[in-house]
């Protein structure tokens, strides 16, 4: 690692060619799969005016904001008039509203690009980092619930993240789940946030929080929580909501939801899960969370969210998406897609001379389709232009030397065995093409 | 178009699909050929620290940069710690000052993606735009020289960009042409700037900068500008350079170059070009331009700059690069590209019991590697479907309505002839599959 002042900002990344490429490997099987589902991609500025980003985030948010300086003589105010994309939500209702009469209805989109928030940056926590969302706007119905997990799921799979779960549940049920406990409406919003924590707290700790800092009745919060952690907490719930029409109507949406979802999903991988609440209170209806074996957290997330994107700054329009954490998924990963790239051919430069003819090599061979390098540095000895060759990983050497050029013939040395082959210097990319091709033990 | 407020901000676009997609046709054209080439992939943050870009593009440059606010405490001192990218070349100074060891030698990357520049918003002139370089770093080889430019022409042929010349001068014969038309040394650099100008000026108002603006004797202007602009230019000046160091110097290199690149870029395509300046003064060898009929200014150029990359920050290693103009370059291209995707299937919705039933068709059909979009309205009329499935140019569309349902089969329609087909449900997805692989008149 060089001197802090070569590094990129802080909570930033610079990304060679290695870790690119594994990224930009994900990022296109994921986007393979959100094109056959008929999503259309979408990408807006990295930056909007500054109004239409402020008070969509809530306090916290607000502060995490990057925001640019105005220019010229209006610099030295020391205001700023533009901020960079805290998210993927706002530009869509942007967008919608811009251009609403003009997209299809309804408009299903995928947006995958960076995001800039100022949070401290940390262990995976960074301050530019792509975000993947998939929405559909303008329409009611289950299927479009549906659609978005079932894509995600796909998109998961594709990827080729290992053992995930998709945890169901609905804004209805929650709020019957209030109703059916007794929960007084004053303290249900901070009771469902100090439930959201049973995946991280253990329950003891929930039900304190719970007679504590939201004031519930202790029995009612020792009930709730032993129910909700219950291994018959599905049945139980089941039980329970349908004494309440809220309770009933969520139930509905649930089943509903994986009666269309869970064939493409997978039944065993997705559940009704009564605890789940997802923080955000711009759900209106099924809610969902994809988890991965040995990763705390989500990896996706979303539901059903029909006002907000007039909310937003929008026009009220019905929407439901959902956002895969790519960085994480990355994460999970690790490092074995895209590493595997080889060199087709490595071309050495014997003497000045034959150089244009080296050159023309390159190029037919890269006409091709072959990955071709030709050797650009100084030395001419040819076990020093082999060694770069072996760096690269390269298949095979092309040698043109004294003797080849006197003959016309070149020499194709396989790089792995070390066996050589004399070939007419006009067959040279056709040759290599077709050994390229023939099967080998490794790719 | 809608009201001002939901546009994007002043000089930055929002791409809807049809563009979008044709843009990023166009660059994966493009990177497939740097692949080739065995250029590697860089991608560097959005913003770099505010003093790793301030002074590195002089004055005018300086206030084109858009600087980010501090945050938190420090927003209200109205400074600014961070700067949006305003090019690619000082983020590759900064990475081979930081991985220097880490990173192949030479290095050869390849860098595309948006750059910022607060320029006065303009027609094809944005605030937000993509750049494309290709560069090697650490070699002095005129093989290096030859490739970046091979890479380009490669890259704008493989685009589709029609009738383009590549022009081609160099630092020494510059300072030859000087030498031997007697121009004194201190004026040198505001005649080259004056000369530049005419591929846009008439000769005569070139002849009247020299002699006014630049302080150039009146006679050497008018003789330069004449030879530089007779129809045999090129001789002229291969006699005129012989007489000078630098000029010999200079048209060795430029020879090499053509010798080298020639038979790749198609020696018709590339010719020494003595009136060729470029405007910056940091290249130190072989410089060259892209330029395509019908486009005035050009769509790609570069050239050999040994010292910028330590005058930007990084170590003093020799390199040499070429920038393709790939918003040009878009708009030469025009609407052409990408806009011909149609949906491989449409699937009907015809009640609410087979919703989960066409779902798994959606599922099948998306796995075997189908664009497929499931209805999403609330309309269960056929004919609203079918014009629904029409907007959207479906190739086919599935109808799954009572009669089918009852004897387990779909019906399958072809979008274009109208003409139906019953097809058992278990086999639609390898129907369609080899149906769409069966050649036909439009694609």
């Amino acid at each position: 690692m060089a001197s802090r002042q070569f590094e990129p900002p802080s909570g930033t990344r610079d990304f060679l060619a290695r870790d690119l490429r594994a990224r930009e490997h994900v990022f296109s099987v994921i986007r393979g799969v959100f094109e056959r589902y008929g999503f259309e991609p979408l990408q807006t500025p990295a930056f909007e005016r500054l109004e239409t980003l402020t008070g969509k985030y809530g306090d916290e948010g607000d502060k995490l904001i990057f925001k640019i300086l105005r220019r010229g003589e209006h610099e030295a105010s020391g205001e700023a008039d533009l901020a960079l994309r805290y998210d993927m939500t706002v530009p869509l209702a942007r967008v919608v509203a811009a251009y609403g009469s003009q997209l299809p209805t309804p408009y299903k989109r995928y947006a995958m690009g960076p995001v800039w928030r100022a949070d401290r940056p940390g262990r995976g926590r960074f301050r530019e980092f792509t975000q993947c969302d998939v929405d559909v706007v303008g329409s009611t119905s289950p299927l479009a619930d549906a659609e978005v997990i079932c894509a995600a799921a796909d998109a998961l799979d594709a990827a080729g993240v290992p053992g995930f779960q998709v945890l169901v549940n609905s804004r209805q049920a929650l709020s019957g789940l209030l109703e059916v406990y007794g929960v007084p409406a004053g303290v249900g919003g901070g009771v469902l946030i100090t439930l959201d924590k049973l995946d991280k707290l253990d329950p003891d700790a929930v039900t304190r929080e719970l007679a504590d800092a939201r004031s519930l009745d202790a029995g009612i919060a020792a009930t709730l929580v032993s129910d909700l952690t219950a291994e018959d907490a599905v049945e139980r719930m089941r039980t329970m909501l349908k004494d309440s029409d809220s309770g009933r109507a969520g139930l509905a949406g649930i089943d509903r939801f994986l009666e269309l979802a869970g064939p493409t999903v997978g039944t065993a991988r997705i559940a009704f899960t009564p605890r789940l609440v997802r923080g955000l209170d711009y759900y209106t209806g099924v809610i969902f969370e994809v988890v991965a074996v040995g990763m705390p957290g989500s990896i996706a997330s979303g539901g059903r969210y029909d006002h907000l994107i007039a909310a937003l700054g929008g026009p009220d329009v019905p929407a439901c998406g959902v956002s895969l954490g790519v960085e994480r998924i990355i994460g999970l990963l690790g490092d074995d897609s895209g590493s595997g790239q080889r060199l087709d051919v490595a071309v050495m430069v014997m003497d000045e001379n034959s150089a244009a003819t080296v050159m023309e090599f390159g190029g037919s061979l890269r006409h091709a389709g072959l990955r071709a390098e030709i050797y650009l540095g100084s030395s001419r000895k040819l076990a020093r232009q082999l060694k770069w060759a072996a760096d690269k990983r390269a298949r095979y050497a092309v040698i043109y030397g004294q003797q080849e050029q006197s003959t016309g013939m070149v020499t194709v040395r396989d790089m792995d065995s070390g066996q050589q082959t004399q070939v007419p210097a006009g067959q040279l990319a056709a040759h290599l093409r077709e050994r390229r091709a023939a099967p080998r033990e490794e790719s």
